[in-house]
């Protein structure tokens, strides 16, 4: 049982690493906070954090290395420009830069991004996880939820378009830094169920008025209306309610398929009771062994 | 010529008082930076300030004044509660709070409450200048742009309903707190019409799709676009469409009606560029005539 590649998924604050044979079976791991916005300041930057962690699973100096991620966005390690849409696990290879400041091959897979009149969009690690999804036939969709929730189409091992809806993002600046600041308190509320999806099917059916019921939430504490007493868990389902809006606008019926929800956890919950309220059919599939077999994949390909 | 009153529009952030006739001729003006948040705090509070701009006018220690604005809020001067719709001249001066602490009668008028399911909605201030707008007849509807903007249907006198929307409010959250604070930066930009009415028709005509599109502002700039030349062109023409997407959705067509703009300057500018993308008539109205006309009918009714 001898180790193939190192695979790691280095986000913009998280470091995960995984030692695999050739099948992908996992023979080691690690993961930590060493980040892109970390590490480039850490004890010999980039090549100095893999290197530690490399050496805590035992590795030798010559062990290839496949990473994805916002590494290698611009100010990330080394910058691997995207590719454009559609893509696949072929293209996905061909586009990885390999790092120059070190003396081990450490590969950098590129993210995507999508040139259309009023849909450019881009995505970094992303891509290789949804690449990695498990094979399934036809036209697919998948939704990977969070600060920037990505909503891709997969047709056959293709990835053909997708859409980032700035949902978590949102979600922190308006009950951070609006009116909604006086409103929205999550430490001092519980999340209701039937709250959140009466505000899921609100956004949903009249998204434009996105802005005014976000403002209700205000008046309704200003009024102190029994609606006022659950603003965090309201806000937070008028956003996901729009982006599922916006996910049917730009990709059609979602109630005519079932989704890939690439998430786990409390986040995973939220966007089952979302799907739940609109009857949209939705399946969980387990992220972290998305991106792993996404990253084995291209590893084959740059390294056969 | 002697004057019947003393009239203040005493906001958040501004102070602006009139002393005017029984015909309501104005005979006197001040205006000052005194508004709720700093009035509480300066010396004498807000009866200080109200007399030092008073006794710059010469005006004598017996005459009334009637004031509309925040200093009614529950931070401000004393509370004046909101009154519900429908209301007019009448049932604003009915809900008019005296201030005690004063030897001057002093008069503040209340603000307006819509109490609706999934409607709840307030304003304070606004609901003066709306009924002293210039009288018409049948259903008319009012925009009041700003940070939380207020679309107001009124009936003969009455004003009947409203809609807040937190275009401003979320438009300085997205710009400042949000991935987009690394491409909006409106110092470096000059405002292009063309890209601000593509996007207000953009957001108006697919109101769901509003995330993904703020989101594309980050990506053009990443993908060096020629679209992302006008990032905070484009963030504020998507949230005034989303807006008026938002009134037309809760007020009916707007291309059927002529909308009284209350608003000068660069915001009604922008506001008639966006009414002009969208085929939308409309008129501007003077803002500040409007607000002295609500204020002198109240003051003849409480003062009669």
């Amino acid at each position: 049982m001898s180790a193939f590649a190192a695979l790691a998924d280095w986000g913009t604050s998280s470091f995960r690493l995984w030692l695999v044979d050739g099948e992908g079976a996992v023979l080691g791991e690690r993961r930590s906070s060493e980040g892109m916005t970390t590490a480039g300041e850490a004890e010999g930057g980039f090549a100095g954090v893999l290197e530690r962690q490399l050496d805590a699973l035992g590795v030798a100096g010559d062990l290839p290395v496949v990473a994805c991620g916002m590494v290698g966005a611009r100010q990330g390690w080394v910058e691997a420009t995207y590719i454009d849409t559609p893509a696949d696990p072929e293209s996905l290879a061909d586009g990885a830069v390999r790092v120059t400041d070190t003396g081990r091959a450490v590969f950098i897979l590129p993210g995507v991004c999508q040139r259309a009149e009023g849909a450019f969009d881009v995505m970094r690690g992303e891509e290789t996880q949804i690449l990695g999804l498990e094979a399934g036939e036809g036209r697919r969709l998948a939704c990977l939820p969070g600060t920037h929730s990505k909503w891709v189409v997969l047709e056959e091992d293709r990835l053909t378009g997708f859409s980032t809806f700035m949902t978590g993002d949102l979600y922190a600046a308006i009950a951070g830094h609006t009116i909604l600041k006086h409103s929205v308190k999550p430490q001092d509320e519980s999340f209701d169920v039937a709250v959140f999806q009466a505000a899921v099917r609100a956004a949903f059916a009249r998204p434009a008025e996105l802005s005014n019921r976000l403002f209700s939430i205000r008046a309704a504490g200003l009024l102190a209306q029994e609606e006022a007493q659950h603003p965090a868990t309201t806000l937070s389902g008028l956003l996901i309610g729009l982006e599922l809006a916006g996910a049917a606008s730009r990709f059609g019926r979602l109630d005519e398929t079932s989704v890939r929800l690439v998430a786990a956890g409390p986040l995973a919950s939220r966007y089952r009771a979302a799907f739940d309220a609109l009857d949209i059919a939705a399946h969980e599939e387990d992220g972290e062994a998305a991106v792993r077999r996404g990253l084995l994949a291209a590893a084959r390909k740059i390294l056969r």
